[in-house]
């Protein structure tokens, strides 16, 4: 079983798209603009043929982010919002109720949720100086059209190699992490990430995204308001000797928004809940069969969780939130452009093959649509 | 002081702009084609010049609806969901725990809802027949920019004659009741509404919504994913002798959803929760200083409300709500394009005008971006 | 119609209760121990005998909490709770969406909610240097056993008269302000306060309680675990030819929870949330019937509310909120019992009469259970 | 390492003390009185001495509750709450979103929570008939005080015999299932369960309440009102050369509500609410270390979560909840005796004693204080 990764294509930037969208990136693009912030994957792509539940196709993995660094046993403030609740992040009673993001937060496939949960637990266990306890947060979404996903493949090695892996610097995007076998507005989707830095004026705060999108019907996919999903009604996921039907909106999508901003755990649950707008407008409807759960956190306000003392903490004023959730809007819809933009066409279990989204029939759609000449 | 009515305008869908957004109107293309629900209006404009506190100009008034008509008394299955809570709508902590809508929704403006609350508790003591008892739903949006606010110049009797006046059938919208004195992305906004019309395979259900809109910046205007806001950048409300900034979203939306489609309270919420992916199209974050608040309402399962008896009703599967929740959507955009079309050019307090959205520039904006021809 | 005080009878702290019922009261054992919050009441009784509706008997009023005093513009860190929903707080969307309580909370009789909402708008919009604007919380509970709750008795005037005297100081109790219509488990119920100081270990905090009770059932009220309700089933609220079933709870409780130790508020949120367990203790059970509603504020943090400079602020850890979970569970139990105690018979609309808790029973019940000596 | 099961001890009905707290238990006094409801233990207790991470002592298990049976496949109507939320509770997104519970609930040590989630899937892919997805509520409280936590002793072999042992009938109590190691008041605590039959005028409906009891300060444990933790402040938790100093609440309670009430979802969450005040009437306050996460689920509406149909179901008048609510408060208090009364004295991990409540030394409590003869 290997563990890959996947290399760069053109992302939202470089084709024109980040100015359609609005706003300002930051400079790599990334969750990982906002500092401190690292992310690790394990891949795992290994056989390929008919389904035999156990020994594969494998097309999975784990994503995980440390709000601080992997070295950090600091927490941030915290909070989440849900668009749609057919799925699972675990931790979210303890975030709410407490504010603060304990550790990591792991994404991975349904059925791999509880192995990469346990697993936080154990590398904690093992790290001087971390607490030997905890509540772990980890999302998922479903790989099972292209993965063996009762085969519960991913192991506790696994994530803990994506922990010890994670840094700082470009992320890779698409078919990597837990987002390997996803499935994103029946192109082929996955992890994606984009940031926006607002002005000086508005604090010159980062707002960083990371996604792992596997949501979507494919007449609903809109880009920057072009109506992208109808210019491309083909290429719809499918075994060789047929074409599946797009079900709408099956799948899921995890969003996760980093900032430095000074923002309170109630003021990221406002921030949480503007992720919302991000998928909407790229085309979610929050259907039935998704888990569109959102987490945001905030690296401003170190060591702000002692036990003991009084702590002393900054808070952005409300009235300055405008230009954080507009950013947020942004940041999401880009991240989720450029994982459907960095995946590559995959063929799983059962020789069913998605697609990747075409580069240049998207750009032709934008330009017929006036969004880029 | 006048009570008037406003003669329509064309609408999105004469326009060919309901296509652009997707689905199919209902016949009257308003929330009164789901049958039992009635609207009424009552507009108070009276004034012009220097706002005199207390003494004008007045630009305000109060929308009802009646969820089976004003003169049932059955209550309906409801929820609600805030996307920004900068705003009031009472009744909602009754709404929540018991599931019912009791009695009318009112929409009025903000230093209104408590006479307009109290007028409605007023009106069913006087019904034989009702309850003379109540928690109302009064919701409101800010109109202090063409209004004297601050003179308090809507009284029991005007909601009284809302309740009393409201009927099936088209609907005004624009600068009518509770949307008289609005600002909605610069333009004049106000009451909007529209429907849609499910296929059989999906249940052939409807779902309305009406819009009470006074949210969003200018720039942030979108129709149909078309930047409309900046292919019109100018006619910003302003005074006589200079222009106001465009601030950026003050403002609120109150939207009402209404359906016979047999859903429970929590599927409810699941609807009130979509309405924020229709703002979002339309170009709302959830500013700071708005008031983004939703009711949703289901006129299915009659007389099940009662106390002694257990109730049969009927359950839309979840499985099925995703034709649902698109059609919140859409109609949600189409309402709030409705408001803008309707609404025309208005001067108010200290002779601010806020100007009409020109039908011509937006069609041209449309034709621009290839969303008509 | 006369405007008056009730004079202060025998408190739970006198009669040796407070013990039993756990933790030290403050100086004053109200919630006006918690430096620069302001309490005011005005109380309506006036009239006899039959009820005539919009005449009287009149047995109702307005009570007023400024969490700084009544002459300060300045927010406070807030939060809100409901145990069951069967009644009105307004304000608490944006409470919620932005962690301040911006000025007064106030409490009066259900039809009375919205004349005392928008009196708070007009009495802003009359003062220098407030915010002619506002979302005012506003709760209330139903008096309409022993008051002309039709007769909308309650005026903007008797609300700023609350609002202007509002003082610090020892806090009337029992049949005054919005309390003074109120039943509670049967007997008179209405105002009550009481607090509760932390010791130095724990902070020195003051955490202080008031309430608005009228809910409950006879059968089930307990004090300090005292089946004090089943030990008096007598003297139930009746009429003078009958006596009235003791219906299982029906009516409210309002519970306003004021502290110093500086929370934020998430925080507050969880102060709120174990009001529940107060008045569970006391015997209730959130009653379908019943409005359950509660706020916590913080004085700690002034002036963090500004729109434009980042705010430094103060948080208590998490891990020393017990105590004062601690002590509003306490103060809230008391501040119940302080209203049963206060509270004297009144007889009101159409001769019925609501008899007082009879401190002597009271205590042969506390004795029998080995709760006092 | 042995899997075992505990002899019942004398329970609080035959103790005469269901009389005290109120109301009337089934057959059983048990959550498996609702007709259907199966629960299942997988206890493990091996080793002794000094602990040694990964080898023991182990003082742990899991518990499953199937609320149709371990057979069907056919969901329940569903909701949660949370008091505190220190604690996991998986599930409960889809739970909250859907109103449905999907499969069983399980409740383990907070380390395990993962593995047990994961297992339930794999028993779900393993048998015919059921969907092979699912998003599983698991729950846990923390049993770090005997059990060698950080050794990872549950195993999905572990959970599926759980899953496929469970019974109806009578339930085995305190050291058993996933309560084995864990501490209640400073107690021994663990599994407890208790019931309450509603008379006929009341709809003859059986609540039926299962504890996972790990909560709670020594001093605050009172019972029917009685303050039995002042009573017996020794017998804390503590090492053989040396006492403990109580921990004031440190652990968790996980509650489980059953249910042939036809009630809906969002009414089972108002029941998920009143579970608080059964906790607070012991002494919990839902310290800030807590997990007090509670569900609650109906077995009425048998095949009601089918995709195709519009459901028929049944729903309880709001106003006939009372009922429902105080049989919920009076179970959860017997539930969580009964766990006290069950469990006995334990050894476990570093020697550290837990002891049992005495059993005469609470009766004794209850007949000083007037609660017993």
């Amino acid at each position: 079983m290997s563990v890959s990764a996947v290399g760069a294509q053109e992302r939202a930037r470089e084709l024109g798209l980040s100015a359609a969208i609005g706003g300002t990136p930051g400079a790599l693009d990334a969750i990982t603009d906002v500092a401190g912030v690292e992310v690790g994957h394990t891949t795992l792509i290994a056989g390929d043929g008919k389904l035999v539940v156990g020994t594969g196709p494998v097309r999975t993995g784990v994503t995980v982010i440390h709000p601080r660094g992997r070295a950090s046993a600091d927490p941030v403030f915290g909070a989440w919002f849900t668009l749609n609740g057919n799925g699972e992040m675990t931790g979210t009673t303890w975030l709410q109720e407490s504010g603060f993001l304990e550790g990591p937060i792991a994404i991975t496939n349904t059925h791999s949720v509880g192995v990469v949960r346990d697993a936080i637990l154990r590398w904690r266990v093992g790290k001087p100086g971390m607490q030997p306890w905890g509540l772990p947060v980890v999302a998922e979404t479903w790989d099972g059209r292209l993965n063996d996903i009762n085969g519960f493949h991913v192991t506790a090695a696994h994530t803990i190699a994506a922990l010890d892996g994670a840094r700082g610097g470009p992320v890779a995007e698409g078919n990597v992490g837990g987002g390997t076998g996803m499935v994103c507005h029946g192109f082929k989707g996955g992890i994606g990430t984009a940031s926006r830095k607002l002005d000086t004026a508005a604090g010159g705060y980062t707002v960083g995204v990371l996604v792992q999108c596997n949501y979507g019907a494919r007449r609903e996919l809109r880009i920057a308001g072009v109506p992208v999903g109808e210019e491309i009604p083909d290429l719809l996921p499918g075994r060789p000797n047929g074409t599946d039907a797009d079900d709408a909106g099956a799948g899921s999508i995890i969003v996760v928004v980093a900032t430095d901003a000074p923002l309170l755990p109630h003021q990221l649950k406002r921030v949480a809940t503007r992720v919302s707008l991000g998928v909407g407008r790229t085309g979610g409807r929050g259907e039935n069969s998704s888990g569109d759960i959102f987490v945001a956190f905030s690296t401003a306000n170190p060591n702000s969780a002692g036990d003991a003392d009084v702590a002393r903490v900054e808070m952005l004023p409300n009235a300055r939130m405008n230009a954080i959730f507009g950013a947020t809007v942004q940041a999401t819809e880009e991240a989720i452009l450029n994982a459907l933009l960095a995946a590559r066409t995959m063929t799983g279990a059962d020789d069913v093959t998605v697609h990747a989204l075409p580069h240049d029939r998207l750009m032709a759609a934008m330009r017929k649509y006036g969004r880029v000449r």
